[in-house]
């Protein structure tokens, strides 16, 4: 498949289905595994508790003992030892025998209740009950929190604290989480410097660079910045044949002018293969697709809102699919505060910022680095409609 | 200030509100900023774009020369150069001359409108147009995105990929943000195992170590966990200094046995003071709080859901007010689906899950580790209560 023409959204994206790229499954220790996503379902390997475990300070004994216990008649047992957390009782208790057992110790054989030491007396080496204990009083059965078996977490799960504190609990030392894809980020534009470069007249800072490298991020990709790329063939071509080699995806954004476009679209051409060359979007006509190696090569329109809103239609959804995250919800419904207009047969996409229910059209022109700073996200005013009325529902689409 | 006895839970709160810790700044690289805190307000050291630029690819003109244009007398202007973006132009325009421009470049002295190639006929070295250029078209005025000095950031925002793409927007290298506080964290309990070791009989896997490492992570903390004390003195204190040595705060969560317990109070006794032992709260009354050179020491209770309710009671505000993150909501208001109980007198907190605009209690008792896990978060019964109807409106607490 190879478009030289603009085609529509919906082709650009099975373009990038068809690419030969597979979510991969690594191993991580578990103390770095927070914010990562599981690979596949997780089954408990063990009992939680593993034993029979008290719950409570006290005695443990067999309840049977006490089932005549009252105040009149109080019944003693004798204290014939003591466990504590972590210890291994190898007795068993006989009938009118009892020991003392500190919370989280397990229960000895014989014994199938543990009454709290605020609710008896004790004499010498004897304890006195003036009431009845039930079995199971002060027990936490093994298995009873987590059955061994019990399905734990579902693949796709990400990682927060309470989970791997979870998996934890039942003694993972490492998870299998989907590989973070690495991607590339180069910008282009002779008029670009890097923060903290000396800004000659006719130089501008890079946005892009920057916005596309912590979007990654924030998704969970690792991305490397590899620098700015000049309107020069050379330089632009050795860049991308580096991110092709290190990554797994090559994202360009372009410079301002058209002429870094062909010079993107023919080192491509050279290289690999260019797929979809135009989207019919508003923003995304000069949006370049290409792939080389078996690696995807986007390069995104210049202007910082024009590229991220391509980035977020385009890159994010494969970025999320390589990080089994596809299902996670990017979009709400709000409604609109101003009537916008757009032009018949022109496919748009507008930023917007979601104020509580609502969201508020951002005018200021793709060129503003301020209007995607001011957004959120973006709305679609599909290609028959030219006017969206003020409070009429729309679907905001989060930038990212 | 010190409480040897349950105290209520506002006063354990002025406690550490009056503990010797301040937030820290630091600068760090643009590149490495991201999701940290910003220190300060931020002001634009540059006018973004820095001079008047081509919005459009076309020709630089002066409108005035164009005012006369019309289809049946065009206007013809000889195209003297080519400026493209990354240029300086150190020439003037002379009436009747213009340039080819492409987007993004800077506009020569004399110019003041750009028409789109697209809207002219081009012969030879001239440029034909057919109707008039009004002066700004095609241009962005230096500083019309951000004006040099305005407030781009406030102190106290958390730096996602859209505001670290403004900071190079304006050309910050580095960045004033709050340091991350330090934490150590140690489990204590003679009968925990860290997961990947042998589960001997008895023994159970940490939980609350993975937890509350993680979860300080996830505030923007930086934690290290220092691993397992057992019930033995000269262990406990050994990783109770090193805390102290290596970080700014130290947390410790209980064993289940009461034993550990007071061995913990005894030895911040030794070597530092115990501030409050003990809060009028369900769960928390075994909490300790101490400080040891100036820096706190939690020692919280061993349940999993009890460590993490107190965790984000006690521990959580502080991590944040050091972050700069205070003023983050932590907290919405949920319909309760069942009826709860609680007994008089007894100020207690109870996990409940989230359900979209309900709130589900989970009442399996805080052993379970389960119950932490399927909680999202918690709700309060005050002390006067004894029960909360289903349907009631009740504000939920986001663990961490």
């Amino acid at each position: 498949m190879a478009f030289l023409k603009v085609v529509a959204l919906e082709k650009a994206l099975e373009v990038i289905d068809s690419f030969p790229l597979k979510p991969a499954v690594e191993d991580v220790p578990l103390e770095e595994s927070l914010g990562r996503v599981l690979a596949g379902n997780v089954l408990s390997p063990v009992d939680v508790p593993p034993f029979d475990r008290a719950t409570v300070d006290g005695y443990a004994l067999r309840a049977e003992d006490t089932f005549m216990a009252s105040e009149s008649e109080p019944v003693k047992l004798k204290v014939i030892d003591e466990v504590n957390a972590g210890d291994t009782p190898d007795f068993e208790l006989n009938p009118g025998e009892s020991v003392y057992i500190s919370t989280g110790a397990p229960l000895p054989k014989g014994a199938d209740a543990v009454i709290q030491f605020e609710d008896v007396e004790r004499e010498g080496n004897e304890v006195i009950l003036s009431k009845p204990a039930y079995p199971g009083l002060g027990v936490m059965k093994a298995g009873t929190d987590i059955p061994k078996g019990e399905l734990l977490l579902r693949g796709g799960t990400r990682l927060g604290f309470k989970e791997t504190a979870l998996l934890s609990a039942v003694g993972f030392s490492e998870v299998p989480v989907f590989r973070k894809p690495r991607v590339a980020v180069i910008s282009t534009g002779s008029e670009l410097v890097l923060p903290g470069e000396e800004l000659k007249p006719g130089r501008i800072y890079d946005i892009n660079g920057r916005a596309i490298t912590d979007a990654i991020r924030e998704i969970g990709g690792e991305a490397l910045f590899l620098g700015i790329a000049r309107d020069d063939r050379e330089s632009l071509k050795a860049l991308i044949e580096r991110g092709v080699e290190c990554c797994d995806i090559v994202v360009l954004s372009g410079g301002a002018s058209g002429g870094i476009r062909d010079l993107t679209s023919s080192i491509i051409k050279e290289l690999g293969e260019v797929k979809v060359h135009g989207i019919a979007i508003q923003p995304g006509k000069p949006t370049i697709i290409g792939l080389i190696n078996g690696k995807p090569v986007f390069g995104l329109p210049g202007y910082p809102t024009s590229c991220l809103t391509n980035f977020t239609l385009l890159v994010a959804p494969l970025l999320r699919r390589l990080l089994g995250r596809e299902s996670e919800t990017r979009n709400v419904r709000k409604k609109l505060t101003h009537k916008v207009f757009s032009v018949k047969g022109r496919r748009q996409f507008l930023p917007v910022r979601i104020e509580g229910a609502k969201a508020v059209p951002i005018l200021k022109g793709s060129g503003a680095v301020t209007s995607f700073i001011d957004a959120d996200g973006f709305i679609e005013i599909p290609e028959n409609v030219e006017i969206l009325e003020a409070g009429e529902e729309v679907e905001v689409t989060f930038f990212g």
